[in-house]
């Protein structure tokens, strides 16, 4: 889950230039500032966080897209600062970072999406941002070593830059698609979670690529939790300029599911790599819940148990203690039988018709080390099934998360 | 909040011992076996864990309360092991203690109330149990030593004994409450939380002191929460035998209302010990909502705020980032508009209409470093107001339960 090398050239999509710079949010030379351009205007699909506090940012977008969901031209993007609970000079600040956007790109306001991370409620100090865009937009090339500063420009908490590609055939035209992410904290799949851009050459109708990107947050970006928290300003982009030159994909049919298929692995892997960076985690936990009522009562009950410290910090210690993976599905609200549930942990059978199942402790510690640790919980109550994603619960994320600012 | 001395004699209500000892499910000399006589039949009414896997003590003390609620005789609790998810085996393993206590104390078994606490899915040793009965029952006193080894006896991951009393006026006679708990993690407020009993020689109708007892945990229990995980054996048992003389409480009146007020004051008691107990925690978070849309909704974002490990561990750290408590706010599902929010941190005003308010962050520091945070949010969208008490989020949480059983 982890990419240690930079995405490569051959990954780069046509038509999206990249750039990323120091404007001085954060001491220098920490990146703090990205951007993405599209030459050609873009169509473009976005989900955003469902919490109640959303930054202006977040408002901003939503507006645009609404306004030009087929004709996007930049996206710019700060860390350290969420321009959240800034009030109306919060939102000016979004306004005029789109207005200068738009000045040296040669579009409308509207055109460009702005979107900011990091601490909320201090208020933005959008001068230095405005001062450095003209730089930034020169700067701007469709070159692997930009879309990398790019990648490491919206980090806050990460440990690492996060980036996925993938390909596929519309007709006879190669499609690429190019997608990267940032988020290790304040993560929690009730949206798409935290910042995650996606860029493809294919040609798409934006109502088309709307649907495709809600669907496919909800298996991906919406399956994961870190630490229960809902940030104020998440957002997944994904930007389509059509220059691969397929035939425009205008409802569901074979180039519809080549796109989703491929679109679904860049998040999907997206996804594992925030969950796999999450704040002091060690490794990723993956819980699947079969045989609940329906496939919504099963997501609640793998979401209920991916939530608990108990059996997060339980993977921290290599403890097969199912009785807490039991206990959390028991108050996750939907109906079951106890005595008809079974649990595997790191494919081993612990507990069968709720109660323990003989197996060797020492090979389950063993594989629950491991950086990717299965659990399956199999209520034997229906055909509901889902599957998310969470990392272990370390003393290293208190540690971060104790002194964040000060 | 912690008691560091033991309850005097004078705290113990007329007619009930108490006695405790080492079994074997511990390693000797740990107190892992309590009980507590009646020496007449008390009233009894009790709130129980909401969690769908319920372990087979907790429902055979369901079962008992609706079979004997008015003539309780006694209350057996063992630690070390929760007996749950264990079966028909299990199941028979707490009526064999119900009948072993029965035949001791000269009752029927249905008037015994048996409670376990402890690892989940380990068969329970019983027989250890059984052959400690008669010299458990033996050496029963009313004496506040063995109140005070009944405290240990019921212990986990506890680091201290928990008690509280009251005494009230009821006409012309005084009435005593004693009570005790236990419970450090595995504690969400989704019901009586953990294992708490009160007695008391006051007498009243079994139906009226089980209303009174429902609606006591609902604004003490029910309003802590450690790690948001709610446990499988979670009880609360109020026992009350009427040797204070006083005429039968049998309805609302100014006799219930003293009643109240002083089963208030013990559950409320103990209720913050556990907080100020909670894994690994160094403070007390009361998180009170004001302004909300109704009372069920301040709750809900009390609820909210009190379970985010973000606003937790910033405790942990004495970090007066208002941000996190707005936005764990704005996730809570009720409806407010963020730009009216004001928050307050350790009494100072932090966030006043949804944005930053000037205040010393040093002097926000050295408040949020003490034993008991107080934190105000007042939405400004209503009359509904609630209190949740919380703990700070410690790495040493994350110590404990990373090993809890290996």
């Amino acid at each position: 889950m982890k990419k240690t090398e930079p995405a490569p050239a051959s990954a780069l999509p046509r038509g999206f230039r990249f750039a990323a710079l120091n404007c001085g949010l954060r001491k220098p030379p920490a990146l703090d500032l990205g951007l993405i351009l599209a030459d050609q205007p873009a169509a473009a699909g976005g989900v955003f966080t469902q919490n109640r506090v959303q930054a202006a940012p977040v408002l901003l977008c939503k507006r645009h897209l609404q306004a030009a969901a087929g004709r996007i031209r930049a996206v710019i993007v700060n860390s350290r600062n969420a321009n959240c609970s800034t009030g109306p000079a919060g939102m000016q600040a979004a306004e005029a970072t789109a207005a200068a956007v738009a000045a040296v790109a040669g579009c409308d306001p509207e055109q460009v999406m702005v979107c900011s991370t990091g601490v909320i409620g201090l208020p933005l100090k959008v001068r230095k941002i405005l001062r450095a865009i003209p730089a930034l937009a020169s700067q701007a090339q469709r070159s692997a070593a930009e879309f990398a500063a790019f990648t490491c420009a919206i980090m806050t908490t990460d440990t690492r830059p996060k980036w996925a590609s993938a390909r596929c055939r519309i007709g006879s035209h190669s499609v690429r698609l190019l997608g990267c992410a940032k988020g290790a904290g304040m993560i929690h799949p009730n949206m798409a979670t935290m910042l995650a851009y996606v860029v493809t050459d294919a040609a798409i109708r934006p109502s088309v690529l709307q649907r495709a990107v809600s669907r496919v947050a909800r298996t991906t970006f919406n399956a994961i939790t870190v630490d229960g928290d809902t940030s104020t300003n998440d957002t997944l982009l994904v930007l389509a300029n059509g220059l691969a030159g397929n035939r425009v994909i205008a409802g569901p049919g074979r180039a519809y599911r080549a796109f989703f298929d491929a679109l679904h692995k860049v998040c999907h892997e997206l996804a594992l790599q925030i969950v796999s960076d999450g704040e002091g985690a060690k490794r990723v936990i993956e819980i699947e819940v079969r045989g609940a009522p329906t496939g919504r009562q099963a997501e609640r009950v793998a979401r209920t148990i991916a939530s608990s410290p108990l059996v997060k910090t339980m993977f921290a210690g290599g403890d097969p203690n199912w009785g807490r993976v039991l206990a959390a599905a028991g108050r996750s609200g939907v109906k079951f039988d106890p005595n008809r549930a079974d649990v595997y942990l790191g494919g081993l059978l612990a507990c069968h018709q709720g109660t323990a199942h003989p197996f060797s402790e020492k090979l389950a510690h063993k594989r629950m080390m491991r950086d990717l640790v299965p659990v399956l919980v199999d209520l034997h109550a229906g055909k509901g099934r889902a599957r998310v994603w969470t990392c272990d619960f370390t003393s290293d994320y208190v540690h971060i998360n104790a002194s964040y600012r000060t």
